[in-house]
C-alpha cells in the first residue's frame, strides 16, 4: 500500500520528503507514527494496515486506531489511518483494488490537509469514499 | 451539516467568528478539533460526522467519540459531537431532517454553553433530544 | 436527578457550596466535570446522566464513563458517576424511584468521601446498592 | 476481600504499613488508587472489586480496569486488580472461596513485586491462577 | 515464551543486555514495560502473554494491549506484544509451537527495529505472520 502512496507523492508533490517506517504489525503503528512526527519531523503521517478476517484482527485494528488517535492528540498532527479489511471484497483482486484506491485517495487527502484546513471543504458531505466509488450526498 | 450550523450562527450570534476545518473521515475529527482550539483559538467546537450502516462505521464513530472526549479533557474546552447514524431513519429524507434538526439544536447548545454553565439548567431532565422531537421528562 | 442531590446537600451538609453545570448530553460530562474541578475549585463532582434503551445510548454511557475516569485521574479528584439506564425498571415510575434513590445515596457517598478515605470502610463488601435495596454480603 | 489481604500482610510482611481506601463502586477505584500512590505514598496498591452478573457490571469492571492501567502508567506503580465476577462460581460459597484465594495469592504477588522484578520469574508460564487451583504449564 | 526469546537474543545479538520482569497477569504488563524503559533504560520491550479461552481472558488481553500502546506513546519506545490465545490451536502441542514461533519471530523483529526503521521494509505487505507460516502477498 505504501508504494501506491509513494507513487502519488512523487507525481503530485515531488518536493515532499518521504520518511518510511515499517513495523511488524498493526498495533506497532501508533508509536512508529509518533516517532516519525517527533524524531523525524514529519508534518503528516499515513498509516497503512491490512486486517485479516479473524475477530482478533478487527480487535487489533480497533486498538491501533485508538492509539493512532491518541498519537495525533499528543502531537497535534494528522495521521491518516489507511486500513483495509479482508472482508471488504470477495477475492484478492478486489482487496488489491480497494487497497490501491484507498491509498491513492488518502495520499491526496494528506496533501490537501498539509496545504489548508479548508482544502477539503468543497467535498464535505458529498459522500466521498476511499477504497470504493463515491456514494454521493444524501437526498433532501 | 456544517451549513445548517453556520446558518444558525449567522442569525443567532452574528458576532461569533467561525473557523471551519474539513477532514477526510470520522477518526480525523479529534486532532482537527484540538488544533482548532489550540492553534486557531476556538472557544468551542462542533464536530459533524455521518456514520454509515456497516459495523465498522459504528466502530469508527466510537473511536472518534473517545478521541473527542480526550481532546476536550486535554483542552478544558467543549466539543459538541454532532453525529448522525444511517440507521436512525428509513430513508435519505429522514436522515436529512435528523441531520438538520440535530445540527441546529447543537449549535444553539454551543451558544448557550459559551454564555454560562447554567444556561441549559432549565432544560435538564426534560427529555430534550437533538435530531428528534423532545421526549419530555419521566413521569413520577 | 440533580434536585434530589441538592436537597440532600442542603439538609446533610448545609455549609457545602454547590456549583451546577448542565450539558446537552452524556458525552459532554467529562470536560464539564474537569472544568468544575479546575476552574470552579470543586472538591468532588456528581455527574448525573440518563441513558435511553438504544444500543447507541449504552455506548454513549460507556464513552462518558471512560472520560470521567480519565478526568478523575488527571485531577486526583472523585467524580461520582450517577447514571440511570432506562432498562433498569419496567415503567417511568420505577425509573423515577431508581433515579431518586441513586442520587440520594451517591450524594451521601460524596459527603463521606470528602471527609475521610475510610469513611465508607464499614460498608465495604456489604452488598450496598445505589438505586435499589442493598443486596447484603456474600454468604461464606 | 481486603480483610483476607490484611491478614496475609500482617503475617507475611508485618513491617509493611497499610493504607485503606473504600469507594462506592468499581469505577471509583482508579482515582482512589492514584491518590493512595501520590497522596499517601503507597508503593503498591491492591484494588478489590466484585462484579455482579448484569452486562453493565462487566462493562463497569472493564472501565475500571482501563482506568487502573492508566493510573499505573501515570505513576509507574503496580496496582494489582483483584476482581471477582459473580459468574465464576455456582453459589455464594464458591464465590467466597474464589475471593479468598484470589485475595491471598495477589497479596503474595504484591509482596513479591515490591522485592524484585524477577521474584515471580520462577512461576512464569507455569499456569499459575488466582482464585482457582493452578493449571500447570502447557505440554510441548 | 521468554526463554525462546532469550535463546534467540543470545545467539543473534549476544551484545544486547537483557532485563527480565515477571508479572502476575496480563494487565500488569503495561506498567512493567514502562518501568523497564524508564527505570531500567531498555531500548525495546517484548511483552509475553498467554490468554485463556474465557471471554474475560480476551477482555484482559484487549485491556493489556491498550495499555501497552499507551506506554509506547508515553515513552516513544516499541513494545512488541507477543500474545498467544488458547483458541489458536487444537491442542497444547499446537499452542506450544505457536508460542515458540511467535516468540522467535518477534524477537528477530525487535532486533531489526533497534537497528533501523526501514529494516523490515522488504517484508512489508508480504503477508508475514508470527506464530504461523507466512501467508504471502495479496494477488493483484
Amino acid at each position: 500500500m505504501a508504494s501506491f502512496a509513494i507513487g502519488v507523492l512523487k507525481e503530485s508533490a515531488p518536493n515532499i520528503q518521504i520518511e518510511r517506517y515499517t513495523v511488524p504489525g498493526f498495533k506497532d503503528l501508533p508509536v512508529a507514527a509518533k516517532k516519525l512526527i517527533e524524531e523525524y519531523n514529519c508534518e503528516i503521517v499515513l498509516a497503512f494496515g491490512f486486517a485479516g478476517k479473524a475477530e482478533i484482527d478487527l480487535q487489533c485494528a480497533h486498538e491501533a486506531n485508538m492509539g493512532l488517535i491518541q498519537a495525533e492528540l499528543m502531537t497535534n498532527t494528522h495521521i491518516l489511518k489507511v486500513f483495509v479489511y479482508s472482508d471488504e471484497a470477495k477475492n484478492e483482486k478486489g482487496l488489491h483494488d480497494i487497497a490501491k484506491d484507498r491509498s491513492i485517495k488518502h495520499t491526496l487527502n494528506a496533501i490537501a490537509l498539509m496545504q489548508d484546513k479548508e482544502m477539503l471543504t468543497p467535498f464535505a458531505g458529498k459522500g466521498k469514499r476511499q477504497g470504493f466509488p463515491d456514494e454521493g450526498p444524501i437526498a433532501r
